[in-house]
């Protein structure tokens, strides 16, 4: 197989960042590849400046003494073409252009201009990312476009049209415990578009799922194609920008993008097996189910932990969302009764804890319980237990012994931690609980448990990741 | 109109709370009240303590000198009628019954208990809330069940089966600006049900408009006369609990509720014209629009302050919720081309402020224009100004300046603060923020602005809004 194409532009030597400045945006490229420690070198570009972070500063990509494999591009959008001559001379393979004010302008010339630019960078065999976009995040080899991005590599492939929806995708996937094998956010696809990334992803070894972010496609049939071609391997779990009429005008206005029949995408997802969200927010959901889950093939769940009105609202949510929260097996309810509960023939799925009498019997318990009979496919527990000891708060791993987790015969599990959606005080007691919850859930996410801030969350992403493995399953 | 007979009792000058004890969940019926400052006598009543938090503690409510006018019972279930007879000789005339374990286990005599409780009341002419409930919250006379519920009082009367979603409706809507006339936790409805709960809050002036969370409904045809009759003057938003097969043998198990069919549940409450949320999230979301909020009849939105693939989908979530995201009037576009704005073309409705090239032009004052022009019904503003002077966060009075509130010609407006919705670092730099925006909710509150962590949450409060007074306006 022939190396890929992108491939072959993602791992610079060394990366120059023109119309770069020691402020704002622009500046602002040279700074996240400081802070992840990026081993090749950075070479600033501008006249106005001798040096950039401490790193020496040149007029013009051409001035550069070594080599430069990769051009981040800041400058105004009349200046790019000059630019890439430059780069050309320079021998530059690719250019990412941060540069926008093209064809999602809806204007004529502008439109022209960003047509002359490809022809250009054909003629140079010069590659292009964007233009309109922040390019290139590769945790791998310490190259990121936003400070702050996790320096651990991961397995998740990501390809968004939107560079806000990428910053706001790593930034809360990175709290969810997901990490990326490559994030690339490409704008107006003038030269590599949702096709190249999602083939390139299919072959890349480095990725095992994939998210994407997408507001229009331009070649339907070979992406759909591509597509299929890749869950039958990987997941790929995508949002669509612009399904309606005003949507569709703001994708054209975002990125020059058409958008298309919202009914033929839908049904042309479903039926290429692809996993459908309809924002980031549940794109991240789902896709944390899909990262740390095991496949699963059966909708029939366990419910452990919730107290009273929860644990109702809880089964329809379950329900609602396709899984069959299925009534206690007549034999668990016997091992109850035998273990001494008083309450074997009261407490049903979803247990309610807050009816237990002995204190001493938990919701970790009842998992425990139901980990060991076949007739459960999954468990979703509610982790609020008892986080005091007299007056003082208990240790993260002495919390989480009320799960259980290491009993549970590798039942899938996911988690529900309410506190994760709440607005909290800023009061020492707040803080220190919240300090706490989050230590929990960072072990929880080692312990490869998904958590997520609501039960109908929690349901929605294990759903659709059954959906996905009994559709592959079924082939 | 003869007084309605919760009103009879719900003004209690003194309350006794049987089964009290220094710590606990029986004791906690005594600290809430202290802690309200509640203005009657708070009366311990438990043998084995001579003083709890600082009251007098007595053993029996007969041996209280004082009249008593409401008792809060902790005992167990074998110990009501006991204390029944008790309270009967004191000439108490209501009873909260937080003690449990009745129908609710599906128990044969814990059933007939329970009837029993029921017969010996109406013979002593006791009135009985609950039992398996944690009663009523009153901030104007300082009753509460809960401690850290609000003081102050306001225009939402709560009523709700199950005790732990009062408790996260009433912190979760107190996040959000929202407080209450009264709440009622009212467990298994044995002698007040949900019909006197509504009946109540219908003709009761400290409230506005009314919240319920509801399992059961013992006799549909008076519930739905009476919701029909409630929401012709009042918004009636209301969660179902029991929705499936699941959820309704949860409810048995809770609060020994029939949930009924869920098609004839949506049926009635659509026809009643109340509002139907699934979960206490959207409860909660749904009422702080119509807490805040005036009547709106029209749908046609204005969104601005979102940037890039945000404001795509915002396009496309606000259009799904049920709103119209019009295109930008001409006469708009041609008032930003007179103003002198270089995206007078470009700039659409979501208003992308990304896109802008002059700093000083910011979403206020999109926000501004936008309120001048009829065609828009509402606002939508999504709350992510600038935070930063130099190195120092701004104030909060500060950053809002930037949304021109005090300019909007009394346009409706929801704000979206995705930060609600982060779980944070605890780093110095997190927690200043995070206080800063919280002062900024706090402030939106104040200035009458519902606040949602995410648009498709205030797109849908919105439509839920509109749908309500389109309805009540067409009678």
């Amino acid at each position: 197989m022939p190396t890929h194409s992108l491939e072959e532009i993602i791992h610079p030597q060394s990366i120059a960042v023109v119309g770069a400045s020691d402020s704002g945006r622009g500046g602002g490229f040279v700074a996240p590849l400081v802070e992840q420690e990026y081993k090749g070198k950075i070479y600033p570009v501008n006249p106005k400046y001798s040096e950039i972070m401490g790193l020496k500063a040149y007029p013009r990509v051409r001035d550069i003494p070594g080599v430069v494999d990769y051009v981040i591009s800041s400058v105004p959008a009349s200046q790019v073409l000059g630019m890439l001559a430059d780069c050309s001379q320079k021998g530059v393979r690719a250019v990412h252009l941060f540069t926008a004010r093209f064809s999602e302008t809806g204007r004529k010339e502008a439109t022209e201009l960003e047509q002359e630019i490809l022809r250009q960078a054909k003629e140079y065999g010069i590659r292009l990312i964007g233009p309109n976009c922040l390019g290139l995040y590769y945790p791998r080899e310490s190259i990121a476009f936003h400070e702050g991005f996790p320096k651990e590599p991961g397995s998740v492939g990501l390809a968004s049209q939107s560079g806000q929806a990428v910053g706001e995708i790593v930034q809360s996937a990175a709290i969810r415990g997901i990490r990326f094998s490559k994030g690339i956010s490409y704008g107006n696809a003038l030269d590599f578009n949702e096709c190249d990334y999602l083939e390139y992803f299919m072959q890349d070894p480095e990725t095992k799922m994939i998210m994407m972010y997408i507001e229009g496609v331009r070649d339907g049939r070979r992406f759909f194609d591509l597509l299929r071609r890749t869950t039958a391997t990987k997941p790929v779990i995508m949002v669509k920008g612009g399904r309606g009429e005003s949507g569709t005008r703001a994708t054209a206005s975002h990125t020059a993008s058409l958008a298309g029949s919202m009914q033929v995408w839908e049904t042309m997802v479903n039926q290429a097996g692809a996993v459908s969200a309809s924002n980031l927010e549940e794109l991240v959901d789902f896709s944390t189910a899909f990262y740390f889950l095991p496949p699963i093939t059966g909708r029939r769940v366990g419910v452990a932990g919730g107290s009273g009105g929860s644990s109702v609202l809880a089964a329809d949510e379950c329900e609602e969302a396709g899984l069959h929260v299925i009534p206690l097996p007549a034999e668990l309810r016997e091992e109850l009764k035998n273990k001494g509960s008083q309450i074997w023939d009261w407490i049903g799925n979803p247990a309610d804890m807050s009816i237990r009498i002995d204190r001493d019997w938990d919701t970790g318990d009842m998992l425990e319980i139901m980990s060991r009979y076949p007739d459960f496919d999954l468990l979703i527990a509610f982790v609020r237990g008892h986080y005091h000891h007299g007056d003082e708060l208990i240790s993260a791993e002495k919390y989480l012994e009320q799960y259980r987790l290491n009993d549970l015969n590798d039942k899938p599990l996911l988690a529900v931690m309410e506190y994760m959606s709440r607005s909290n005080d800023d009061d020492d007691d707040s803080r220190l609980f919240r300090k706490l919850m989050d230590e929990v859930r960072e072990k929880l996410v080692d312990a490869g448990v998904p958590a997520y801030p609501h039960i109908n969350r929690a349901a929605r992403a294990a759903s659709k990741l059954i959906d996905y493995y009994e559709r592959r399953r079924s082939g």
